[in-house]
C-alpha cells in the first residue's frame, strides 16, 4: 500500500527532489529544518514543516529524536534520509523502523555492512566483484613481496604495513626493478616505524571513478541501471558526473553491469544502492558500496527514463521493481554540473543572499536546485546549490547543450563554480572523454599556475 | 555546411527556441526587436541585437524591409522565422531568398499552395490525404441532395450555398427525416437569401483536432513524428496539446502517419510541417496544412527525443534529414500547457510587471519561456508567456507531473492562466482523456456558471 505522508529528513535540492517525487505520487510531504533553513525552498514547498533545531546539523539534521518526533506528531508513514546526514547511519534507520516508521533504504544491516569498508571488501568478495589484488595481509621477507608483485602483475604498490603518509610507500614498474625497490620499501618502513612489514597491491595509475546503480526488492530481485563515471573529483569530491562513462563499451557495460547485478541479488539488497569501481585498462576493482541515493542520480535518470526516487519509495511500500532488467534502456547521454556557492578560483564558501536567480530552460535541460531569488545561503551547510543537468543524443550533443545552459544560468550574489565548468568544457581532453581520477586536480592546478 | 549566423525574425519564448537550438548548433545569432522590447531576453541572450521599429507588430515584426536590412547589416546566413509573423508569409520568403539569404522554412510555392484553403484541400485530395466528404459544390433539388446525404452517410449537415451565420444549415441526423429537412433548410435558403441551392457536408459532431508532425528533404524524402492532440481550444486557440492522442491506438497512428508520409513526399515537400486533421470514430479528416513550426512542437520533441529546430536548421543549410522513419522511436506520453499573462476568469490579456518569477524545475519538466523576474510584459503582442511541459512515462504519470509543476510554479504581477490549468488537468473526463474540440468550451462555460 502507497504511504500517505512521508517526512523527509534533508535540506536543499535533495529534500525538494524527494518532495517532487512524493507529489506526483500523490504523498503529502513533511519538511524538517533548522532555525537557519525557516525560508528554505523545501520548508515552502511542503505540506507541513517541522523546525528540528538551531543551524549546526549535529543538532537539527542529525538530530535523532527531534526528527523521529516530527515524524510521530505528523503521522509520518515513511523517511526519506535523502543523501548525506543520516542516511547511512545504520543506528537511525534501527531507531525509525523500531518506531513503526518505514525506512525508505536498505536494511540496517546492509547499511552497517556496506559501511565498514573492511567488511564491504570482504562482502564484495563474497559476491564474486572484483577487487584491487593485493598481498591479503602483511608480507615478511622481499622473496615473498616479490612472488605476490609477480602474481598480481605490474605495476604494483609496496606499501608500509605500519605506514601512513606515503613513507614507505612505492610504485614498483617492472619485475626487474622489483627485488631492488621493495628491500628499499623495507628499509624505509623499518626506519620510520620500526617495522619492515609490507604490503603489496595492485597499482592503478590512471584510474576511472566508474560506479553501477542497483535497485534491488529485498527478496533477491535487482536491476543495474548502467554506469555513470564520476572521475572528475577535486579532494575526493565529484564536480561532473556523466552517463554512460566515455570509458566503456556496450559490452563492457552489459558485462560488469550483470556481474554487479548478480551481487545485488544475492545480497538480497533492498532499495537504491551504487558500487563504486576504480576502472583500468578494461578492469573494474571495487571500492565501495553507497547505501542510498547518489547526488549524481539525475544523469541515470536522463538515460533510462526511470524515477530513482520514486522507484525507492515503491521498494519501501513494499511494490515490486518497476522494470525487469530485459525493459531498461539506455539512451543518449547525460552531463551532470554540480554547482558550488564557491568562489571558482579558491574553492572558498560563499554564502549570501542571491539577488538574481534564473535557470536556463528549453530542450533536455534540468534544473534540481532549492535556489530562489532572494534566497539566502545559509553558511553552515554544504555548498552545493545546484544541479545543471543536460541529455542530448550523443556526449557532443550533450557538451553543446551544456555549454547554452551554462551562458544561461543566473546566480548573481554568492560566487558559484559555473565559471570553472564553463572552462572545463571546453577541454579537449574532456571533449575527448579521456580523464581519470586525477586529472581535474591536475587541470585546476594548471589553470591556478596559468592566472 | 553550416550557417555561421542566424537571424531570427520573431520575439518572445519562440525566438529563445531558436537561439538556444543555434547555440547548440555553435551558430551565432541575431535578434531582432520592437523599441518595446529592448529588454526582452531575446535580446539579452543573441550575440547581436538590432532595433527594427516601433512597438506596433507592423511597423517591427512585419517590417520586411526592415528585417532584411537587419539581416544584410549584420550579414547573417539564414533567416529562421519562428511561428506566426511572417512565418507563413510566401512573399517574404521569396524577398528572403532574392537577398541570397537562406530561408529555414519551405519554398515559397509550398507556403502559398497550403496557405491558399481552397488550394490546400484541392493538393491534400492531389496527395490522398482524406478530406471531409461533401456534395462537391451547390446541389439543386431535394432528391440529389438526399442522394449525396445517402451516399455520405448520416448525420450530415446541410448548408446553404449563399448562407452564413447558420442560417439554412440544418443537422440532419438519418436518412428518414432528411427529404423533409433538407426541403426546410431550401425554403429558409430561400426567404434568407433569395437562393434554394445548399451544399452537403458531412457532419462531425465532437471530432477532435489531431495533427501530425511532419519534415520533408525537399527532394521527395519525407518522415512523421506522430500526431499531437490539440482538441482543447478555446476560440480556436489552442491551451493544452498532448502527445501521443489519447484517442488513438498505435497501429492507428503507424497507418495515417504513413499516409501522412506519403504525402509530404509525394509534395516533395522542404522543412518542418503540420498537416491537421479533424478525427472522430476512427476516421481522419485533412483541415490544413501549417508551413511552419508549431508552438506545441515540444510535445513532440518530448516523445521521440528529436530536435525539431534543429532539424529545420540542418534541412535548409541542404543535410539530410537526421532520422529514418524506421529509426523514430515513440515513447510516453508528453503534455504541454500554454500559459498566458490574462485573467484566467476573463480572458483578458493582463501585461505589466513580472514582480516574482521562479520555474519549475526537476525530473522531466521543460519550461519555454522568456519570462523573467522584474520583466515587463508588454501589451502589444500576444499573451503567451510560457509553455510548460512535461514527460512520464504514461499519461498519468504526466498529468501528476504536470499537477507538481504547475503548484511550482511562481509567476506574480501579471495574472495568469495557470489556474485554469490547475482546474482543467483535474477534470475527470480529461484524466480520462475524453474531449473532443467542443469539450474546453462547454468546460469553460460550465466553469463560468459555477462561479
Amino acid at each position: 500500500m502507497m504511504f500517505n505522508k512521508i517526512l523527509i529528513a534533508n535540506r536543499g535540492e535533495i529534500a525538494l527532489r524527494v518532495h517532487r517525487a512524493c507529489r506526483e505520487l500523490g504523498i503529502k510531504t513533511v519538511a524538517v529544518h533548522s532555525t537557519a533553513d525557516a525560508d528554505a525552498m523545501h520548508v515552502r514547498m511542503a505540506d507541513e514543516a517541522i523546525c528540528i533545531g538551531p543551524p549546526s546539523a549535529t543538532d537539527s539534521y542529525l538530530n535523532v529524536p527531534n526528527i523521529i518526533s516530527a515524524a510521530e506528531l505528523t503521522q509520518a508513514d515513511a523517511i526519506h534520509p535523502g543523501y548525506g546526514f543520516l542516511s547511512e547511519n545504520a543506528r537511525f534507520a534501527e531507531i525509525v523502523e523500531e518506531h513503526n516508521i518505514v525506512w525508505i533504504g536498505p536494511t540496517p544491516d546492509h547499511i552497517r555492512r556496506m559501511g565498514d569498508k573492511i567488511e564491504a571488501k570482504r562482502t564484495a568478495a563474497i559476491l564474486g566483484l572484483p577487487l584491487v589484488p593485493g598481498s591479503d595481509g602483511p608480507v615478511e621477507t622481499t622473496e615473498e613481496a616479490v612472488a605476490v608483485a609477480d602474481r598480481i602483475g605490474y605495476p604494483v604498490l609496496v606499501k608500509a604495513a605500519s605506514g601512513g603518509g606515503g613513507r614507505g610507500m612505492k610504485v614498483i614498474p617492472d619485475g626487474e626493478s622489483a627485488a631492488a625497490l621493495i628491500a628499499a620499501a623495507k628499509s624505509e618502513a623499518k626506519a620510520a616505524f620500526g617495522d619492515d612489514t609490507v604490503y603489496i597491491e595492485k597499482y592503478l595509475s590512471e584510474p576511472r571513478h566508474i560506479e553501477f546503480q542497483v535497485f534491488g526488492d529485498g527478496k533477491g530481485g535487482a536491476i543495474h541501471l548502467g554506469e555513470r563515471d564520476c572521475s572528475l573529483q577535486r579532494r575526493h569530491q565529484k564536480m561532473l558526473e556523466e552517463a554512460p562513462s566515455p570509458a566503456l563499451s556496450p559490452a563492457e557495460r552489459a558485462a560488469m553491469g550483470e556481474v554487479v547485478r548478480r551481487a545485488v541479488a544475492k545480497l538480497e539488497y533492498r532499495g537504491a544502492g551504487t558500487m563504486e569501481f576504480l576502472y583500468e585498462d578494461g578492469k573494474f576493482y571495487f571500492i565501495e558500496m553507497n547505501t542510498r541515493l547518489q547526488v549524481e542520480h539525475p544523469v541515470t535518470e536522463a538515460i533510462t527514463g526511470i524515477d530513482l526516487v520514486r522507484e525507492q519509495i515503491r521498494i519501501a511500500a513494499g511494490l515490486p521493481l518497476s522494470v525487469t532488467q530485459e525493459q531498461i534502456r539506455f539512451d543518449g547521454h547525460a552531463i551532470e554540473c554540480r554547482i558550488n556557492a564557491e568562489d571558482p578560483a579558491t574553492f572558498a564558501p560563499s554564502p549570501g543572499r542571491v539577488t538574481d536567480y534564473h535557470a536556463p530552460g528549453g530542450l533536455h535541460v534540468r534544473v534540481d536546485s532549492a535556489l530562489y531569488d532572494g534566497y539566502r545561503i545559509p553558511p553552515y551547510y554544504d555548498s552545493l546549490i545546484s544541479k545543471l543537468i543536460v541529455f542530448g543524443a550523443t556526449r557532443d550533443d550533450a557538451i553543446a547543450r551544456l555549454r547554452r545552459a551554462l551562458e544561461e544560468y543566473v546566480i548573481h550574489g554568492p560566487k558559484t563554480t559555473i565559471p570553472l565548468h564553463q572552462a572545463l568544457i571546453e577541454d579537449p581532453e574532456f571533449q575527448a572523454g579521456e580523464y581519470s581520477i586525477k586529472w581535474l586536480e591536475r587541470w585546476l592546478a594548471a589553470r591556478a599556475a596559468a592566472n
